[in-house]
C-alpha cells in the first residue's frame, strides 16, 4: 500500500466520522426524518473541505470528483441508524475519533493550501476551515449555537496545530515528522482541554 | 419557437415563482421593508442554481451573465405587492407552481452536472441542490426551521426525480421522455405526499 | 503616493473598521472567548468581498492573495481589546467610519464587477454584496436578526450609491467624480436616515 492510498483511507475515515457526528447532532433536533439527518451528515462531512476549496478556487471539489465520499457518507448514516444505541454509548470513543478527524483534516487542508504557494498564515486558516466549517454549517442549519462560540477549545487547537506544522516545515523537517507532530498537537490540546475543562480567556465584559 | 428558448422561458418562470414564494415567506417576519422582502425573494430565486454552479466551478453564474433574471425577480416582487391579497388566497395554485418549479430546477440542474461528465449520484445531488438551496438560504436568513427539517416530503422528492431521470437516461430514452417522466415524478410525489400527509420515517429517538 | 496605493490603504482601513465592528457585535453574545471574537471579526471583514469574488469567479480572493489583510484584522482585534471601553464610548465615531466603510466597499466592488464587463445592474448588486454580506454572515453566525431586516436604511443606501456611480460613469464623468459623488450619496443617505429615523415603507401586512 502506497502513501497516497493511506492518505485517501484517512480522508475517507474522516469523512465517515464527520457524517456520523453530524447525524447524531441532527437527530437531537425535533424528530427529523431520514432525509434531514442524512442531509446534515452530508453537509457536516463535506462542508469544511468544500469551503476551503471554494475559497482557494481549487476545482473540482473532492467529493464532486469522487462519489466514493458520498457512498461512505450514506453507509455511515445507515450504520448510525443500525447501531444507534451503541454509538450513543460510545461518546468517549467518538470524541477520540472526532479529535483525530479534525486534526487530520486541518493538516491535509494546510498542505493543500501550501501546495498552492500561499502565505503560511493563509494556509493555516485554510487548514482550520477544512476542519471546522462543516460543523459551523451544521450548527447554522440546525439553529444551534455555532461550535466556534462554545467554551471548548476546538478551532483554536486546529489553528495552533496548523502553525506548528508550518513551523516544522519551515525548518525542513520531513513531511512525516511535520504531519505526526502537528496532528498530535491538535489531538492532545483538544483532549487535554476537554479533560481539564481548559478554555481560552473571554474577550471583554461590557 | 425552438427548444432552448422554451427551456429559457421555463427557467425564467421558475425564477419568478421562487421570487414570489420567497417574498411571501419573508413578509411573514416582523414587518420587513421593501428592500428586505426583495432581498429574500432574490436569494430564494437565484440561491439554488448559484450554489450548484459554485460547487461545480461553472462560471459565470447564470444570473450574473443574464440580468433578465434579476429584472424578472424585481417585476415578480412588484406583482407580489400589487396582487398581495390575491396571491395569499391562491395558496393552492402557488403550491402547484412551486412543485412544478422545484421539479424543473432539479432536472435542469441534473442535466447541467451530467454535461460536465460527473458521476450520476453527484449529478442528482447537484440537481436537488438547484431546487432546494434557495429555500434553505431563505430559511437561514429569516431564522426559520430549515425546509429540509420540515415534515413534508420536499428535497427527497427532488432527489428521487433526479435518480429517475438518470435511470431513464441510462437506458437511452429520449431527452423529452427523461425530462417529462422525471418532472412528473417529482411533481406527483410532492403533491400526493402533501395531500395525504405522507412523510418519511423519523431517524431515531434517543 | 500613487492612486493605487491610496485605494489599497482605504481598503485596509475598511478591513480594520469592519473587523472592529464585527468584534464589538460578537462580544455582545454570552461571554465569547478571544478566538470566537476574532473569528467573527474576520468573517465580518472579509465576508463581503469574498462572496462577491466567489459569485464573480474572480480568483484569488483578495485576502487569500494578500496576508496583510489578515494581519490588519488581528491587529484590529487586539486594539479592540486594549481600547475596549474607549471604543464603546466612540459609537458615533464608529458609525461615521462604518458608513464610510460600506460606501467605499460598495463602489470598489461595483468597479471590480464593471471591469469584468457585466451588466450595470449586476455590478451594482455585486457592489452592495461587497459591503453588506460580511455583516449578514456575522448576523447568521451569531443568531442575530440579519442586518437586512433591520429598520435602518443600510443595504438600500449601498445599492442607491452604486446606481449613482453607474449613472455618472455612463455620462462619462471622470473616475474621481464618480467615486466621490457616489461614496458621498451612500454616506449621506445612511447618516441622514439614521439621524431622522427614516426607513423604507413596509412591504405588506397580512
Amino acid at each position: 500500500m502506497t502513501l497516497p492510498s493511506i492518505q485517501y483511507l484517512l480522508d475517507l475515515s474522516g469523512t465517515a466520522f464527520f457524517a456520523i457526528s453530524g447525524a447524531l447532532v441532527a437527530n437531537q433536533k425535533s424528530k427529523p426524518d431520514w432525509f434531514g439527518v442524512t442531509f446534515i451528515g452530508f453537509i457536516t462531512s463535506i462542508g469544511g473541505s468544500s469551503i476551503r476549496d471554494i475559497l482557494l478556487g481549487s476545482y473540482p471539489l473532492s467529493w464532486v470528483a469522487d462519489p466514493n465520499k458520498v457512498y461512505v457518507i450514506i453507509i455511515s448514516i445507515v450504520f448510525t441508524s443500525l447501531f444507534f444505541n451503541l454509538f450513543l454509548k460510545m461518546k468517549k470513543t467518538f470524541f477520540i475519533f472526532d479529535s483525530l478527524g479534525i486534526a487530520m483534516f486541518t493538516i491535509l487542508g494546510t498542505e493543500k493550501a501550501m501546495m498552492m504557494h500561499l502565505s503560511p498564515l493563509i494556509a493555516a486558516i485554510m487548514g482550520m476551515f477544512s476542519a471546522i466549517m462543516g460543523g459551523v454549517m451544521r450548527d447554522v442549519l440546525t439553529n444551534e449555537i455555532p461550535v466556534i462560540f462554545r467554551k471548548e477549545i476546538y478551532a483554536s487547537a486546529c489553528l495552533l496545530g496548523a502553525l506548528v506544522y508550518l513551523l516544522l516545515n519551515y525548518f525542513n523537517f520531513s513531511r512525516n515528522i511535520c504531519l505526526i507532530v502537528s496532528v498530535a498537537v491538535i489531538f492532545l490540546v483538544r483532549v487535554i482541554a476537554v479533560k481539564y475543562k481548559l478554555s481560552l480567556p473571554h474577550f471583554k465584559r461590557e
